[in-house]
C-alpha cells in the first residue's frame, strides 16, 4: 500500500428534510452568497427550502453558474464579493455549481491575476485566504460536496481545467436524496455514469496491495449496478435514490483513492471532448473509458479480470474475463442512455484526435495514465477508435 | 438509510517512515505532553522517532496509562497539565493511551468533579474547552486513532465507562504499520478479533436499505479474515501489516455505522467481564458474541444469513447459513488464539450472569440491541451460555 494522508474535514449531512439544518451551519453575522446555476432550484423547491431555513440572514443572490462553470462567470460573482463584502458562499446544486464556488472561494482573495489559477494549477492550502463556503447538493454525480477539487472551463480558449487543495472543502454539504425525485433521466443517467467512471479511474489500474480499498471500490461499483436500472426510472424511491446519491459521494470523496495508483486519463481526454463540442461530461467519459481500456488492455488486463470476476460475476480465462468485462460495462453504458462514439454524440468530428493530441503535446502532458504510458500515440488511438 | 452526520477531521497520516512528519503536525510554542502506556516504545524504537521528531519541543512525558486506562491513573495527568500549563497532548500507543487521552483533554478543564463524564455520560461538542491532541498509533485495533470515543474504568467500582463527541476527535493521527512487527502474538490476534467485531457490531443487526454500508462492512470482514492468519504470524510482512491495520482503523472510524442500526450489546457485556476478571477486551467480545448471535438468533437469524453467504460463501437455506455463520465466526476466533468460554479466561465466575445483570438494573440498562430487545433475561442467557 502507497503512504497517504487522508484528511476530510467536510460536515457531510445527509437524509430526508436535511436543508433545514443550514441554520445550525451557516454562518451568522455575515452576508451570505446564495450561489446557484440554471434555475431548477426555483422548480424543485429546494429554493423555497434555503430561504426558509436561512430567513434573517443578510442573503445576496448569483445565478446562471452553467454546467461546465466558465472562468469568465465566476469571474463576475467573484467581483461581487469583493464588492460586497460578502464573507460566506452557500453553492446549491450540483457539481457544476460547487465547484463554480470552489473557484471563487480561492479566487476572492487571490493575490495575482485569478486565471493562473487554473493556468498554473495552484495549490490552495491555506483555508484563510479562502471564502468559506457550504453546499446544498440538488445533482449527485461529481462528489464535489465532499472533496476539494474542481474543474472549471475558461471559455475564452475552450480549455477545461482543474484546481484543488485541502482549503477548498467545503464546510459543510448538505444531502438530500430526495432532490434528485425532479432531475430529468438524463441528468440521472449521467450521474450515474459520472460516478461510476470515478471509481474505475482510481481502481481500473493494477493489481496492488491495497485489498480493502480495492474491495470498497468493488462495493460502490456493485451497488450502481444494482441499482441504477431502478432508480433512473423510479427517482422517488428513497431507498434506491439515498444509496445512489450516497454512492456518488463515496466514488470520489477521496477515501477509495488512498494508498493506490489511480488512472484520471479518461477524463482527461473526456474534457477536451466537453470543451470542443459541449458533450455531456459523463458522455465523454462513457465514450472514451471502454476504448482506453482496450488500447491499454496489455496493461490493465489483470485488474479486468479482477473486475470482471468480482463485479460482473464472470468466469473463464483471465483474458477473456478481461475482455467481456469491457463489453459489460458498455452494455450499462447503453442501458444508462449512454451513446458511446463521438459520432453519436456531436458532428464535424474529423481532427478531433489530433487537435487533442496537440493540446496535450502544448501542455506537456506527455503520458498520461496510472503508469503514465498513455502517451500522445495512445490518445491518438483511444479517440480516433472512439469516432 | 436512516439520515446521518458524517463528520471526521482526523488528519491521518499512514505509512512507512511517517513518525517523522510529526514535525510538521504538532505546534510550536506550546508544552507538550508525551503520554505512553507500559514502556512498550521504549523498546520498539517509537520513543526515539518521536523525540527525534520533536527536537526541541518542550515536552513532559507522563508514562505507565494502563489498558483498560483508569481514571485514577489518567487524572494524575490531567494535574500535572493543568500545573505545567500544557497546550498539547500527543498520545503514542494503542486504544488504551488514546482512549486515555480523551479522557485527559476533556477532563482538564471541566468545570465539575470530572469523574461526571464518565457516570453521567457527558458529550464533548466544543472543542474549545478540551485540550487539543494528536496520536502516534502503535497497535491497531481498537480505531481510536480515528474516532472520537473512548472508554475508561473507574477502578474503585470495577465500571468500565464510555466518554465522546466530536471535540474528542485527535487533530492528527500518524499511523505506521512497521510499528506492529515487535507486537506479541496475543496483541495482534486481540487486535484482529476487537476489530472484527467492531465491524459486526455495526452491521451484525437486521436487514435494511443501506447497501454500501453493507458491502463496505463485508469488505473489512473479508479482508480481515483474508489476512489474519498470515499477519499474525509474519507482523514483518508490509503488505498484511498495512492492510490489518487499515482495516482497523476503517472499522470504527464512524464510515460504516453512518445511517445504519447498531447493536453494541456484545461490548456492553464485555467490559463487564473486564471489569471483573482483566479479562482482555478481545477476549470478552469472542467470548460473548458468537453466544449473543445464538441467544437473539430469532432477531438476527437474516443478517447472519446474509454474512454467512456473502462473507463466508456458505450455501444452504438461510437458516442453516446462519446457524453455519455463527459456527465459522467461533472457529476464526479459535484460529486467532481466543478461548470462548469465561471459564477458560477466569476462575470462580460463579454468580457472573447475576452480577451482571444487577449491574445493568442499577444502571437503567433495560434493553441493549439494535432493536433495544436483549433484555435482563437474555443478558443472563448469554453470559450464562458463555460460562
Amino acid at each position: 500500500m502507497n503512504n497517504f494522508e487522508l484528511y476530510n474535514p467536510v460536515n457531510y449531512i445527509f437524509g430526508r428534510g436535511q436543508i433545514a439544518k443550514l441554520a445550525e451551519v451557516t454562518p451568522k453575522n455575515t452576508k451570505i452568497l446564495l450561489a446557484y446555476g440554471g434555475g431548477s432550484i426555483f422548480k424543485n423547491g429546494v429554493y423555497d427550502q434555503v430561504k426558509t431555513a436561512l430567513a434573517g440572514y443578510d442573503c445576496i443572490e448569483f445565478g446562471g453558474i452553467e454546467p461546465n462553470p466558465r472562468y469568465e462567470t465566476l469571474m463576475k460573482a467573484v467581483e461581487l464579493i469583493r464588492a460586497e463584502n460578502i464573507g460566506f458562499v452557500l453553492a446549491i446544486g450540483g457539481g457544476s455549481v460547487i465547484d463554480g464556488v470552489k473557484f471563487i472561494s480561492a479566487a476572492v482573495n487571490y493575490p495575482g491575476d485569478a486565471i493562473e489559477i487554473l493556468k498554473q494549477r495552484i495549490l490552495f492550502k491555506d483555508a484563510s485566504v479562502c471564502v468559506p463556503f457550504g453546499t446544498v447538493l440538488t445533482l449527485p454525480a461529481t462528489g464535489s460536496e465532499m472533496n476539494s477539487g474542481a474543474v472549471v472551463t475558461i471559455d475564452a480558449t475552450q480549455e477545461k481545467l482543474t484546481l484543488g487543495g485541502s482549503a477548498l472543502f467545503p464546510k459543510f454539504s448538505i444531502v438530500d436524496p430526495t432532490v434528485i425525485a425532479s432531475l430529468p433521466k438524463r441528468q440521472l443517467q449521467n450521474g450515474v455514469v459520472d460516478a461510476f467512471t470515478h471509481v474505475m479511474e482510481q481502481y481500473l489500474t493494477y493489481p496492488h496491495d491495497a485489498q480493502l480499498q480495492d474491495r470498497i471500490a468493488e462495493s460502490i461499483l456493485q451497488t450502481l449496478i444494482e441499482i441504477s436500472p431502478s432508480v433512473v426510472e423510479n427517482p422517488t424511491d428513497y431507498k434506491l435514490a439515498s444509496n445512489f446519491v450516497w454512492s456518488a459521494t463515496m466514488a470520489l470523496n477521496g477515501l477509495i483513492q488512498k494508498g493506490v495508483p489511480s488512472d484520471w486519463a479518461t477524463h482527461m481526454i473526456g474534457h477536451e471532448l466537453t470543451a470542443l463540442y459541449e458533450i455531456d461530461h459523463a458522455r465523454t467519459l462513457a465514450i472514451i473509458g471502454p476504448n482506453l481500456y482496450r488500447v491499454m488492455f496489455e496493461t490493465k488486463k489483470e485488474k479486468l479480470a479482477q473486475y470482471g470476476q468480482r463485479v460482473w460475476n464472470l468466469t473463464g480465462t483471465p483474458d477473456e474475463i478481461a475482455k467481456a468485462a469491457i463489453d459489460k460495462t458498455v452494455n450499462f453504458f447503453h442501458t444508462m442512455g449512454m451513446k458511446t462514439r463521438i459520432s453519436e454524440n456531436a458532428e464535424n468530428i474529423e481532427g478531433t484526435a489530433d487537435f487533442i493530441v496537440q493540446r496535450f503535446e502544448e501542455r506537456g502532458w506527455l503520458g498520461l495514465g496510472e503508469r503514465q504510458n498513455v502517451t500522445l500515440e495512445k490518445v491518438r488511438e483511444i479517440v480516433t477508435l472512439s469516432y
